[in-house]
């Protein structure tokens, strides 16, 4: 039996295997996701993003709940933004992990932002498509919103949900339209503490509603106890009703299309990197090119021209 | 008289303008940088980087009023990362510009994360280049160590001095080797809040000394309080030694090298995707490639075999 075909048949160390294939780029993930691919496609992927502190985990731990007590299998990816200076919550996932059924209806990954810019995107992608293709029902994405890499993964979910606390308000004033931008749903977590009906009224005047072809999307605001799983349920209407909006809109599959337009383009740029630039370097005098650059007679654009140049004559 | 006859006779609104269309890409940016390349190399790079609250700001201030006065030229670039969720920090420039002079022997620039990223190193190396080739002796680049962007910022500096504070304990236990791997110097900031001693034991024993083909470098831990200018002295004279340390043993040069290198592949690789997959996209029915894709019948991995093996067939 191979690892696929115990994949296919529901076996969770299967599936946990195939995931750390993945994420890794190891030996054989590509056919694998070639393989993947044709029984991928229908589960909804849903972003979740916020301030360091907001609750992120416990709420994404709730929803998964939510998901789970009416059938649907459920998939969270973590992503823990690596920096030099928090490190890692990598604790957080065994805590996690007993909570939750080991049946195959549930799985926990985390993935550290280190590494490659442009690879975690790449890596959350991929591994939502092997969650979608063993059978999850949705999938739960959470990141801190610090930089571009935490956006890239955020733009590739149907849904993305902002989690602000009460004492939010400064990322609300800081960010106004750009708040708009990400979050297609609003959560106010922790609501139980001051200030909660403040931050609600600032956030609808800055949110609004956002206009589309295809009708009006009211951007809705939630509020919510993520630990006490108050809120939770309404929450997961907002999201579901988001959902059906931009199916029936066709921002849906625009937007899924427009995601894997951008993968392509992705692996061709990393492809051409890998293997052309590789090559090219491989065959010249790097350091003469160098010693150019460093004595004024040439600047980088000029040597790079020189090597575009050579398109061409490549086989 | 023409922009870069101005720049080159010293003239700062010149300076700020060029530093605009180099930051921004703008028009003509890419001519001026073959121009300047020729007489810039000469400015030390310097990176300072440390969480948010480690007092990087009053830090790098008070070090360009140490170069400043003993007569260097002195270029700041603040990196901020606009993280959605903290907003910029555009309001301390003019809080800063006020206190320093506006004779052209200082500038400072701050620049936000946001925007493609890749985008971001590559930014603040060519204006390093500006300042470099405008006469300025050293250019302080300034980053909160949060995620790929910025260490690919730091990456490009000379002498990385990491920025700690008496509180930041955890930081460096869950950091560990990897702070060594970044910082060439070591400050902790704050030093008059408790705690001071016992951060800089624990750096100690983390730290160790860094080997190298050429001798070691025993990585230095100065104590500082930004804000009354005290050990800045002293931390100019550890980053003094470093520069000193990697000039005689080669890395100096040899990291330069490497950082051109990598530029000129970034500068290719963005060519290659702006103007080979530009043209292909815009030659093909990309619609017919996302239905296959969507039906099951191909992945984005085959797609983008196909499209790279039309390398050889463009002119």
């Amino acid at each position: 039996v191979t690892l696929l075909e115990k994949f296919h048949s529901g076996d969770v160390r299967a599936l946990a295997r195939i995931i750390s294939i993945v994420e890794n780029g190891a030996e054989g993930y590509r056919e694998i996701l070639d393989r993947l691919y044709g029984r991928a496609g229908t589960a909804l992927r849903l972003g979740f993003t916020g301030p360091p502190g907001a609750g992120k985990s416990s709420l994404v731990n709730a929803l998964a709940k939510q998901y789970l007590s009416t059938g649907k299998k459920v998939g969270v990816i973590a992503v823990d933004p690596t920096s030099p200076f928090t490190g890692g919550a990598l604790l957080g996932d065994r805590v996690r992990m007993t909570e939750f059924p080991s049946d195959g209806s549930f799985y926990f990954r985390s993935m550290a932002t280190r590494g490659a810019s442009g690879g975690l995107s790449s890596a959350t992608d991929n591994v939502s498509i092997v969650y979608d293709s063993f059978g999850f029902d949705v999938t739960l994405i959470e990141t801190v919103g610090v930089g571009q890499v935490e956006i890239d993964v955020i733009d590739q979910c149907d849904t993305v949900t902002v989690i602000l606390v009460p004492e939010s308000g400064d990322a609300v004033q800081t960010m106004k339209a750009g708040l708009m931008e990400i979050g297609d749903v609003f959560c106010i977590n922790k609501s139980d503490r001051p200030g909660a009906e403040r931050i609600r009224h600032e956030l609808r005047s800055t949110l609004g509603t956002r206009k589309t072809d295809q009708g009006a999307w009211p951007i809705p605001i939630v509020a919510t106890v993520a630990t006490r799983e108050e809120g939770t349920d309404t929450l997961r209407a907002a999201i579901d009703d988001h959902i059906s909006f931009i199916k029936a809109s066709g921002q849906f599959e625009s937007h899924r299309r427009a995601q894997l337009k951008k993968k392509i383009l992705n692996i061709l740029k990393n492809r051409f990197q890998r293997e052309f630039i590789g090559r090219m370097t491989g065959e010249m005098d790097f350091d003469q090119l160098l010693d150019e650059i460093r004595s004024g007679s040439t600047s980088p654009f000029e040597v790079s021209d020189r090597l575009y140049r050579q398109f061409g004559m490549l086989d």
